[in-house]
């Protein structure tokens, strides 16, 4: 196999990238200037080489513990509970939340083989235990099916009367249109409904 | 910018690549072993160091001359002309066409700034000189403004008369529909209509 024909394949390999999209980033790579085509090889280098999970929260990171954890400015007494660390950086970029997080690596889903022992409960749990710092965990893992169930699992996990458990708000997304909205997201707008103040 | 960040902002540098993609495409490379990533990283740098323009024909290849101009099977008598060379392995895929094949690098488009000069129109004038192989020249530039006024240029530097010029046929795609295609390339399907054999 030739080079390019490697790397249409290897480009082939990632999420959303079929064949077509991954001959035409090969051949756009190779229309830039040669810089270009090192400069983010050497950044997925770099990456693979020096990302990894961070030990306290799983966050993905250069340092360990991560930015977020090592933050004394950030509020210990909030932990936001995410899936995946890439539900972090989405967090984040609201810049509405100042705690700490807590990422479990995954949803409940007995289909795909995930049970609640490959998700980081036990971790959760002892960041909780007592003479923590933990006033109120944000459970924030999506509103589907396994979020759900996860949810409910997270809630199971956390014993201790004085840690407040909440779940982040469902209801329709900013420009969502109600005319396609299902009916359990509406269902839950409407009975999460607030008093608008005149 | 940490190195996340960094990769993020790499990818998003590809066509059709915005930045969510682009967090998904690095937080997927992250949740695998570590050698995928560094097969991918060492695949583009190896593309980046090692492909470049067959200085016969502009087809991108480790070798120059390159595989199609270098292979004896092939028909020297029919040469394709091409905007782009990945439009080489397009027409290849089919398996229709044994000849070779010359990249213009573009098409004209005085919008983009590329004028003919900026074509390498020099480069098959002298291709198909006196006493070359070459008896028939496919042009298959695409079918826009850009190609077709590409095609009468190409038309226009090929004097010898000894050389038939040929145009690739407009018409319906396979699995086109006649409603959706426009009013165009139905006139030309309708006026390039092929005899029925019984």
């Amino acid at each position: 196999m030739s080079a390019l024909d490697e790397l249409i394949t290897e480009f082939a390999k990632l999420p959303g990238v079929g064949r077509k999209t991954a001959a035409r980033l090969t051949y756009f790579l190779l229309k830039q200037p040669k810089e270009a085509p090192l400069r983010l090889a050497s950044t997925i280098e770099r990456v693979a080489e020096l990302v990894g999970p961070c030990t306290v929260c799983g966050n993905l990171s250069e340092a360990d513990p991560c930015e977020i954890c090592e933050d004394p400015r950030r509020d210990a007494s909030l932990l936001c509970v995410v899936e995946e660390a890439s539900d972090i950086s989405a967090i984040e970029r609201t810049g509405e939340f100042r705690g700490h997080y807590h990422v479990l690596g995954g949803r409940l889903s007995p289909l795909d083989g995930v049970g609640p022992d490959d998700l980081r409960l036990d971790a959760l749990a002892a960041r909780v235990s007592n003479g923590s710092a933990v006033k109120e965990i944000i459970v924030a893992t999506n509103h589907s099916m396994e979020g759900e169930a996860t949810a409910t699992l997270v809630r199971g996990v956390i014993s201790d009367p004085d840690v407040r458990v909440s779940r982040i708000a469902l209801g329709l997304p900013v420009g969502g249109d109600l005319e396609y909205a299902d009916a359990v997201t509406i269902g839950h707008a409407i009975s999460a409904r607030r008093e608008m103040t005149s």
